[in-house]
């Protein structure tokens, strides 16, 4: 297995690439958190470009280092421009990021989201009853239908989502990451646990979202795991660092953004995590 | 009538029971400002979530303990979503918090709120003008079509809206908050003034709007006319509040977050206001 | 050419009359950023109004007192609401500013952005290389069509497309600002070339968009040159006051809007600029 030494210099390699080369990943999000998600890539040193259009969302496959794409408060536009986008992104080869995020909740989340199995997302990202319920809906192991969802919030622990990851990550060739008050990231082989955040991550919308384009921006500078894990890892320690200069949800955001930006590759890298076999 | 006293313990229980059960308040709501909605609900101890397609508004009518309807800077979609939505909340028995916002532009817009009618929100937001012009629309006392709308500005006081609001009320059974220097919080029966907010909550958009979604994530946990006046009181006492520590309307709107998640029950009910008859 | 003592007097008298009258500058704008150009018009003195629909666009061109349309992040309404808003503004003799922004991503923005030649835009906002493809898609001196647009960032200096701005300035017998390290302003006679602001306004989104609306606000209380002039000048001002106590991004954002609400006249006037014949 990969050694834990070895995964934290790709961590510093990867954050620094993408502050030396502002790489862009493209967004199809939801509009709730979109201003989040693009100033929170702005932040980690990426660049951001978010789109509704099927012709749009190609251009963007084609032109951007990598790609975010977030099946949240769906409009009728995306119905089109989302598996338009995730198959460009397929056959162009660049690596995407899969937010399942509300899966369960309507008939149009639920055809998006089985399309997107064929696609092969490089990074699927959400809380352990997204991932749940995402293995499910794709008949992988460890998944289940019965998964309780309650919009976009996780109702299962993150160590209850492992066998799902795990079978998503071996499905897709590329790696999950499960949200949580601990992080699981696997790419079907090792599994890292990464630890910090912070209580308000909860009380302001768009934590999961923001980190989905985050893991996009490194995605197009590193492996899916080490991307995903240098993207939990960054925001554990920015999390940790607002919450200690915060007075509440709001100063909280801004203050995040501030140490998203601040942090230096090797605190980065340093941030507590795990490795394991998956 | 009611007691102050009595108002103020279910007041300070609906404060409680949010804050320990994290009801679901879901939104059809603008673009403009949605960001802002869902941090607020957040802030206070909602959950929630944002939709855009008909079916999606029915399952969060069947899903949420309380919704939120706002028919700002309409898109074409929500000509279907915003009617099939405030009919299954009405026909679900769910409360419900119409925001009649920039009523009069747009044929549209009238359409829309012409309808609503018929599905009895349980709260009423807006400010003067446009509580005065839906009462007009709706063909009830106090109303007028004459009521000068500019965009989302008021350009009438609250005092003027008090006759259009309580006719209001008694249409639907529950409550209206008309949103201005006071505030005026009436179910038809009583009438509550309460007392505080900042001149910078005209400076940030989307202070009314988000007071409305508040009103819901209340309504979950409180009877309209109690939602209405707790929301009002807790974006009293934290406007007054942040006020004091911000330097303009970016520091003021972090800050006012800040206190809509600090605020104790016993300051939210203490928060002054007078109780009238109707 | 006109004295740079007379352009800084209607500065000072552009700032006063929006603070003054709070004029409605209407948007047609990106969700990405809608919020922080709402936020911003208001910061300045204005009053914001955001809208999809072709007939809202009509009402909004007969109503308010400029308008702001921004080609970024379009959706299928965009198609006619864009042209039809255009043409109204045009029609009805109003102000108003064009954001180009993203020029020669996709066929919509394109065939949009060729049938606003003809509705003479008052105020055109962009980056140089969006500048010089404007110009290039308009067939006027100083254009190309070779110009390489990355998404919203640009890749020219913006010296390079002063003979595309004087041309398109010339073209539509109003002015043309292209954002980049120094400002360049230029109504076709004159050039002015405004300093300031901060390397934190290229990591928050919106720095341009919401810049091209605060224009729109002031263009509803001065010629289309001084307007850019002012909402350039206070964005510089802003930008280098709010740097000195920001953190990172976060910090900085609110900050910048505090700094717009904070600024005197005379030291929007007073900001470092020179000028020159075009």
């Amino acid at each position: 297995m990969i050694r834990k030494q070895d995964v934290q210099n790709e961590m510093m390699r990867a954050v620094e690439t993408v502050r030396r080369t502002n790489p862009m990943a493209g967004s199809i999000t939801n509009n709730v958190t979109i201003n989040f998600v693009a100033n929170a890539q702005l932040a980690v040193g990426g660049a951001a470009a978010m789109v509704y259009l099927p012709e749009e969302g190609e251009i963007l496959a084609r032109s951007g280092g990598a790609a975010y794409l977030n099946v949240g408060a769906l409009l009728p536009v995306h119905e089109q421009s989302l598996p338009v986008t995730a198959k460009a992104l397929y056959d162009a080869g660049k690596p995407w990021v899969l937010d399942p995020v509300a899966i369960g909740i309507g008939s149009l989340r639920t055809k998006l989201l089985t399309q997107m199995k064929e696609y092969r997302p490089s990074v699927i990202r959400g809380n352990a009853s997204e991932i749940i319920a995402l293995a499910g809906l794709w008949g992988l192991d460890g998944g289940t239908d019965r998964s309780a969802v309650r919009g976009v919030d996780s109702t299962d622990p993150v160590a209850a989502a492992r066998k799902a990851a795990v079978s998503l990550a071996r499905w897709t060739g590329g790696a999950v990451a499960v949200s949580g008050k601990t992080d699981l990231v696997t790419d079907g082989s090792a599994a890292a646990f990464s630890h910090g955040g912070s209580h308000f991550m909860e009380k302001i919308t768009g934590a999961g979202c923001s980190l989905g384009g985050v893991i996009a921006v490194y995605a197009a500078a590193a492996s899916p795991f080490v991307a995903a894990l240098t993207a939990a890892s960054v925001y554990n320690l920015a999390g940790s660092r607002a919450e200690r200069r915060a007075g509440g949800p709001g100063s909280f955001q801004a203050a995040f953004l501030d140490e998203l930006y601040q942090a230096a590759a090797k605190d980065i890298a340093g941030n507590p995590f795990e490795l394991e076999e998956a």
